[in-house]
């Protein structure tokens, strides 16, 4: 059992709850961020506060600590759980309303877990499976997985792993994960429109972009399709080949160099020997 | 203080709480539904439950009860609480997920409040603001209110009672309410698709119909602005007219003579003198 921080207070996970009237309950409102740390370092810790502060202020939920005040928390926090290798998710919800409606003083609810980083997929691939839908608010960094959490039935029966949304056959991104293709001549594509900017997805950019012609651009599901290679990323899955789109096998079928090279500078940038 | 059912038991309002790693907190997932009692009387039951289960059963979520088992909680909580004019909400969330991401064995909570019926909204009518979005899963009476809480600012700002939802113009609901027009030639229209069908949207229309040509088809914002009476329907607010949408006033902007007569109609059937 971790230790859980929740509004000043560290408790026992056992412990950690909410009331029923809290407007995460009532209405599916809060947001929250999520980072990983490898050997108890906290990992691009400044993107995903940055992330953080920006959800909760679009969401009219103030954090009601400064960043500094929110390092010392996460700090205290991972040394009485000493988890070297964890996922810290931090959570911020509408508060406890007693007309289920307004909102109060956000809840802060900051969890910590063990997290182990597999090779299994990396080396597998993945199979995605195509649906038509918007997430709202997208910039936003919302709890709102209602259609990924629905959604995975769907994705089961298709033999995929997981789904990726497109409007109009326009491809935004994976309920927990930013995509990118390659194309035959070596272009780096990536959707920039009505998705989630992922803090792993801007450090790949950046990395890529010191070899290659990186694009932020529409990618439609025929731009996939035609791909040399397509990859997502994520805090947790970091990079991770995409070999089947639907019916469409990508590229050779296998992981792509590109993909294997940008995995390894991502690698070397987190400072994990993979 | 009232008592809330939570999973089999009967617990102080105040002890009522679920523990951070449900589904609903950490991803939105969740359906409810909600019913007023008058004079200790559960009005619509049988259709609230009705819509309870279609919705559990949507979502993927067990409800763990039957139709009867969950009637005799709904009298026993009722009992114990005592309080005659209220509203009740039934709320079925994804359950505590260890992975925070797979559905688990639902969480049932029953909460009971005071709930007052005052004339002074239907006296004043409302202002909506449109603003074009559209609900995820609109049939299912999902927790997912992250639009309508985030636009309140939005409706203050206004000077609007409540959003009216359009998708390319094609208006569907309010965020609580269901929409009604009353053409110049005395038909009532409220939208057929992408809505989530209120009880009280069903038993206005029976009652309708028996004077009125009543049609579910689609409204247009044009259809609204030349409509001779515009009405919302909800459990909470049972009809209330609707004298202006944007800038456009409706009719002559007074309550009109149709949506008097239907309050009245909806009044009779719920056995209340108002």
């Amino acid at each position: 059992m971790s230790v859980v921080y929740i509004n000043d207070s560290f408790v026992a996970e056992e412990k950690a709850a909410l009331f029923v009237n809290d407007l995460a309950i009532q209405r599916g409102y809060g947001i929250f961020d999520f980072f990983k740390t490898i050997n108890g370092k906290f990992i691009f810790i400044d993107d995903h506060l940055d992330r953080f502060f920006y959800s909760a202020s679009r969401m009219h939920l103030p954090v009601g600590k400064s960043r500094e005040e929110l390092k010392n928390v996460l700090h205290g926090l991972s040394v009485k759980n000493n988890i070297p290798d964890s996922g810290i998710k931090i959570t911020l919800t509408g508060g406890y309303s007693e007309d289920g409606y307004s909102l109060k003083k956000p809840n802060l609810i900051i969890t910590q877990k063990a997290l182990s980083f597999s090779h299994n997929d990396f080396s597998k691939g993945l199979k995605l499976v195509t649906y038509e839908h918007q997430r709202q608010l997208p910039d936003v960094k919302t709890i709102d997985y209602l259609m990924a959490i629905w959604l995975k039935p769907f994705i089961a029966e298709k033999g995929a792993d997981d789904v990726l949304y497109h409007k109009s056959g326009i491809v935004t991104e994976c309920p927990r994960s930013n995509i990118f293709i390659v194309t035959n001549d070596d272009r780096i594509i990536t959707p920039a429109d009505n998705i989630l900017k992922g803090v792993t997805r801007k450090h790949l950019i950046e990395v890529a972009k010191g070899k290659f012609v990186v694009e932020e651009k529409n990618v439609s599901i025929e731009d996939i399709v035609k791909a040399k290679e397509v990859f997502i990323t994520s805090t947790t899955k970091q990079v991770l080949p995409v070999l089947q789109v639907d019916d469409h096998v990508i590229g050779n079928g296998k992981t792509g160099a590109i993909t294997l090279w940008l995995k390894e500078q991502l690698s070397q940038l987190i400072g994990v020997a993979q």
